[in-house]
């Protein structure tokens, strides 16, 4: 599965509907046993969040877009198909969550792309399920640090802090997710996907309990006046950058 | 303790009621305050799990051979002794986690030797507390990845991912076993014990609390046919590669 | 905040109660953001819990020293500042503990400073509380290892296991501190709060629950005359080994 949403595969509502859609297809595709995503956009991987759905919209936007960044994790991190992130570009915030959600990480090695959980550089709070799906890859203590900091590694950091399982050339990168898949895939669906459900399910059935009250929680944070000033500063400096 | 049961110490019912009593002799043996696990099976420290016991049997046959499995975890992993797995051969399956449940574990530096819970390759999974004990030891991810690959470590992967504490070169285990041992005999009795149940309480706890259950999914688990007919050709792949 | 109670920092009542009070005051000011811990004795950093607190007083001396014991950590571990340990000498048991609480550990590479739990070495056993401290840092492996051993690590064995986050010559720790405390410091405070209280309120509200059941635990373990022993034996020792 290719993202090419241009310029940075940012995760708008139209996004997130359209890879749950997607995912679902493939997931109800006997024929289809594995996926691989990766960018079409150079350079960028997802840069999270689109920032835009949660600026200066109404209290039930929030709550729908919030519903699907929850969609998409619930069905990414429970999926019963081989997930491979294919890391082409950097991958910030939500970018992040969607590689650590897969069942492996390879990343290309230019140590300009980057990848973290960066929120709390945004004035943000991660929520505790992005923060659950990085203990289970990175252990407490990398987590913790790398939350309040709000730290982007670069590839290489990324990959010694066990963020990413593996780094390869760019012009490796396909070839090598493909490898990884066959390894994969040569084990038996059922016995595989059982197990993974059994690594994941304390974390995803934590969500499920508290879904709603994620929305609530999301929706009062966002709407506070001071953190949509932070957006705003955030978006302007996005486009000065631009130009 | 050596494992002495040809050709290759798999945990049958009789191997497994004999460890338990042999085990509780020890335990209740104040004169003895530490075991070292060692086999005396040339290249192989336990095949693990029986599978003749988990095929074409009664469903009382399947809940009694479960039970003495788990009871055989339930009294390593909660042992008051010093438990130390010298690890001279290979130890797929249930052979790895009579390793995992000990204090410490030394390798022979053999690359040829392998070690892991392979479970997921025989189309089974491994049940949770098998699980519960390797996050423990080798933490959230590589026991994720590891299982669902149901990945057979080499001496040198298993010490690098931390299944193993230790390499040493075959003549040089028992020596070295010893001075472990002595090591941790240094530490008073009291303590140690308090400490050693501290930390592995709550994973003890859950088995016993759903034990009843753990052995109703073994049994619908192992009576399915698909399953019956995975294990019936493993065992026939096993007797060709003998003869 | 310099640690200056001679001759070796040791965590007594007092020493408790000023802390804490010192901790309040700084977290109420608003134009202070961040403490660093260090030592002004030479060669220790703190060697833990006083043990004349806990030889030869009455139960409601012990009640009141462990009361007192867990408001430091409650506070410390909660902390809404950037709190960051120069550990500029040894540091055993309680100490360490100190140390692990904070969001960032410095230590004099120096070798011949230790560091470490090692209640277990005094025949005593490290509360709870302790340990899930202690796993959050080094994981559940290297913490159950080392709380059985009462290892003290060495500065370099420290930093290996993770214990300690960066080594550095004695004469650059003051500057590295500053240096990290200012990376620290460029992140919003408000975000970076909350993703520390997220990251651990699940250790900390263990505590709350059981603070009471914690204190009777210790007062009875503490009042047992084999448990009084070995103290009056350990600080005999401490004697002899000054004179």
């Amino acid at each position: 599965m290719k993202f090419k949403s241009p310029p940075v595969n940012s995760l708008s509502l139209d996004f997130l509907t359209e890879f749950c859609i997607s995912l679902e297809k493939l997931e109800n595709d006997r024929a289809c046993r594995g996926v691989i995503f990766t960018s079409a956009v150079p350079k960028i991987f997802s840069s999270g969040l689109d920032i835009t759905e949660m600026c200066g919209k109404s209290t039930e936007h929030y709550a729908e877009f919030w519903r699907a960044v929850q969609e998409m994790w619930l069905r990414l991190y429970s999926s019963n198909m081989v997930t491979i992130a294919a890391v082409n570009g950097s991958s910030p915030a939500g970018g992040c969550l969607v590689a650590l959600s897969c069942d492996y990480r390879i990343m290309v090695e230019n140590p300009k792309f980057s990848i973290g959980l960066n929120e709390a550089q945004l004035g943000i709070v991660a929520p505790f399920w992005f923060k659950d799906t990085f203990v289970n890859v990175v252990g407490h203590r990398v987590a913790e640090r790398s939350l309040q900091l709000g730290s982007l590694h670069t590839a290489p950091e990324a990959h010694r802090v066990g963020l990413v399982d593996e780094l390869v050339p760019e012009e490796k990168l396909q070839e090598k997710a493909a490898a990884v898949m066959a390894q994969w895939l040569a084990l038996p669906d059922h016995a595989r996907q059982l197990t993974k459900s059994m690594m994941r399910k304390a974390v995803l059935d934590r969500l499920v309990a508290h879904r709603e009250e994620d929305i609530q929680n999301f929706i009062s944070f966002i709407s506070k006046e001071s953190i949509q000033k932070s957006l705003r500063m955030y978006m302007e400096m996005l486009k000065k950058r631009k130009s």
